[in-house]
């Protein structure tokens, strides 16, 4: 087998060997670790766990010095962003720790016995040992800390992270750190790593491993909902494949100032790569549209170039931009320019909504650009979007006398989209109890959970009912006197226990 | 295309032509329909479309005295039993209306805006138009207005039937009242049916179509599951697909004269023809099993022969008991054989639990036959559990002092199946909130989700989020006052709202 090298996009060098990839049999030998602590991992107790996951987030925050840089170092990404975004993935754990206290997640259901059915009580159980496989554009909060591995974990499954190629060295001093704080609570193997694309598939492929969490491209997504879903045991995928992002001004709102500067910068935020970048932008024909049109080609044109995350990201986004432009009916408005390293410069371009039905304008880039899409009528608008893929989101710039363009839009999103956001852009997503990271395919694997906040546990638990079981025998979380005082629904009536 | 003919499995006789296979131009029109009236079925309150669940059932109920004979012309399962599936299905529909007034299936979530996050409101929404396979050994419950057409009309789905080809005339007939209940709520196309091989495929690959029920065997619900999975945009198979249902009897309880008794009973209920039908019956060694062991042949050997659901299913039985009996290490203790039309006694072998790594031993015999396993220790049974599929159920008949033993088969129940029956036999699925009806593969698709009881309506719900929206725009479960009074939690608080 090979190294597996980290490599600085500034430069495109190789700076060091972080691994050996594995191999196959020190897959299957990963799993079988993840099997033998996967019951007791399930049996600590909620507020166990929620210990362990602050646990980590402290062990995180306490190597923040070390690994903000080493983070800047594989991605080109910033020191300021990645100091951001490690306290997100901080944040994260703390949340996941508030889920387990709360209980809820739990969904107990107690049905007491009547003249008609017996005694029956449900509760979700975890999945058994989670992969994750991380994204490039969120080495910290959508990687082998993130959000997949926190969720898993506090649902109780054990996790095996994929290195991501673009940051193998960050990855591996992430896992040793959450192994570490593991250890201390007797749960080692409740987290591990493995490197390579051979030991990719071997672990999608293992018949332990239960599920798997994935942030990327949708083609790598789909390969991997393909291979889960021919085992003999299909398993689910929960892919974050990201979108195009559609985002609509409305008439009124083109004659705001404003609205091009803040499209602007977030097609320009992180140098483009957010899975939530607004990739198309609906902008009404006639003056007012012009002038917003005018006011993001200015903003692109005038802005520095951007190191993306690897010389490919950067090769493929140039060809991607060129493809937009030279499309039949598409107008160049900003040309993109690679510079030194993986650096770029951002792009634009154009085309009126009545043409936007061709597969190559459809299709996410990845970096600073975005197509501008021009509408004469709101039939035309609602149209074009009905043509454009579901994505994770859809931005409204409206105002409040406009109610029946809105209500067709919102009404639209429900077909479309996993989160509507209303006079503001989509690239931002915080990390709350309602938040809906997730869209219809190919946003992501099905829309049917989200990779990001409090409800992305669900994705790692099943539920299990036990009939008739004595009292002491039953999982705590189901006793009749409730000593985890955790919400439940009995005899058909929600309650919520006092703390 | 060929014409759906009506069999009455006593005779084996076509009895009617119920319909022409539908054609692939049809069931396309038939999505169309469901995809046009899926909007205003979504928008529906949740207490209107309560109502429309109600009517359905009502209607269904008006018209027992014609659907009764139907089911058990087509079926041969008996008037009795019918008419108590059919007051299930009824009550099942009224289980779904009283989670639609309770309004928690919705999920709501709402999160003020703070200094670092935005107002951010989310709850669940219909996926939309479903494809709904029923099943042959429940013509009511499982079938055209059975579980997984009210949870997907529950949810907001419009649903299309494919008719099954054991009872034809039968769905035929529910869909009809169903399709002239929803006609009078203005909402006629909210149930539609087709007929034929062809068209259950074209169904399940149109696009239109969101999400796939299924209740059947492992064979079929695979092959749906791969096309599913297949298609351009993949969708959720929810397969229930039947299970082995392990059943234990425990030292102690082997000392007990009833058990047996009461398994044979579970094995002999409607032919054997229940996905929960206890199919391994784990007995110790010894003397007390062995008077276990001598009562269940003895009630099965005095069993009348009983009519399978179609000559198909009767051979399919006849050879796989054979092929269970003529197992390396097996005995037959009750040979069964084929009667007259579809009908068979029943059949019983036994194997020790060291000798049951056979697959010829460890597949579904659907039908009034199951296979004894002899254990001598704890440690016996316990391996020969973990080599069993996972299933639907576990059953154990124990003792309160045999604590360990319980324990350690609880434990291992959460690897394995959905729900744990303790002194009671599988069969018997009560329609009630807290109801599992799933396992892991195969015992159904995955096990994520139920397909029998109150949370079945998860599994045609998808989230959405809305951020920053105005509060008259938001749909009305999501809005400040909760005008639909609906549970929700509020700033990370679960809150029940008086009703």
């Amino acid at each position: 087998m090979g190294s597996v090298n980290s490599i600085d996009p500034r430069t495109g060098a190789a700076v060091e060997t972080v691994a050996d990839e594995t191999t196959e049999e020190q897959v299957r030998d990963a799993c079988a670790r993840a099997a033998a602590v996967a019951p007791r991992l399930s049996a600590l107790a909620p507020a166990a766990r929620a210990d362990l996951l602050e646990a980590m987030a402290a062990g995180l925050d306490a190597e923040r010095e070390r690994l903000v840089p080493l983070a800047d170092r594989e991605s080109a990404m910033g020191v300021a962003r990645l100091d951001g975004e490690l306290t997100r993935t901080i944040n994260q754990l703390r949340l996941f720790a508030s889920v387990l206290r709360d209980g809820a997640y739990l969904e107990v259901i107690v049905d007491h016995a009547t003249g008609a059915s017996p005694d029956l009580r449900r509760m979700l159980i975890p999945l058994g040992p989670v992969a994750v496989f991380g994204a490039s554009n969120f080495p910290f909060a959508f990687s082998a800390a993130g959000g997949d591995t926190a969720s898993a974990l506090a649902a109780g499954c054990p996790v095996i992270v994929k290195a991501h190629g673009a940051h193998p060295a960050l990855d591996a001093a992430v896992t040793r750190i959450l192994r570490a704080v593991a250890a201390e609570h007797g749960l080692e193997d409740a987290i591990d790593i493995v490197f390579g694309r051979a030991a990719a598939r071997a672990l999608v492929q293992d018949p332990i491993v239960q599920a798997v969490g994935f942030t990327g491209s949708e083609s790598a997504g789909r390969m991997l909902m393909d291979l889960a879903a021919a085992r003999p045991q299909p398993i689910p995928v929960y892919a974050e494949m990201g979108s195009l992002n559609p985002l609509v001004v409305s008439p009124a709102a083109s004659e705001n100032a404003e609205v091009g500067t803040t499209v602007a910068e977030s097609v320009l935020l992180g140098a483009g790569q957010f899975c939530t970048k607004p990739g198309v932008v609906f902008v009404p024909a006639g003056d007012a549209g012009d002038r917003v049109v005018a006011t993001i080609a200015e903003r692109l044109e005038a802005a520095p170039s951007a190191f993306l995350l690897s010389a490919a990201i950067r090769d493929s986004f140039v060809a991607h931009a060129d493809g937009v432009a030279g499309a039949p009916h598409a107008t160049a408005l900003v040309r993109p320019e690679a510079g030194e390293g993986s650096s770029v410069t951002p792009g634009l371009s154009e085309v009126d909504a009545v043409n936007l039905n061709d597969p190559a304008l459809l299709t996410e880039c990845f970096g600073p650009a975005a197509l501008i899409v021009r509408y004469e009528t709101a039939a035309d608008l609602q149209a074009a979007l009905r043509q454009t893929p579901a994505s994770l989101t859809l931005s409204l710039f409206a105002e409040a006398d406009e109610d029946t363009f809105v209500a067709d839009l919102l009404l639209l999103a429900q077909d479309s989209v996993g989160r509507v956001i209303f006079g503001g852009v989509p690239t931002g997503v915080a990390v709350t109890w309602s938040q809906n990271h997730a869209g219809p395919y190919p946003a992501s694997a099905g829309g049917m959970f989200t990779s990001v906040g409090a409800t992305a546990v669900r994705r790692f638990q099943r539920p299990i009912a036990y009939q008739a079981v004595p009292d002491a025998l039953l999982p705590p979380a189901l006793r009749e006197d409730n000593p985890l005082r955790v919400p439940r629904r009995v005899d058909g009536v929600l309650e919520v226990a006092a703390r």
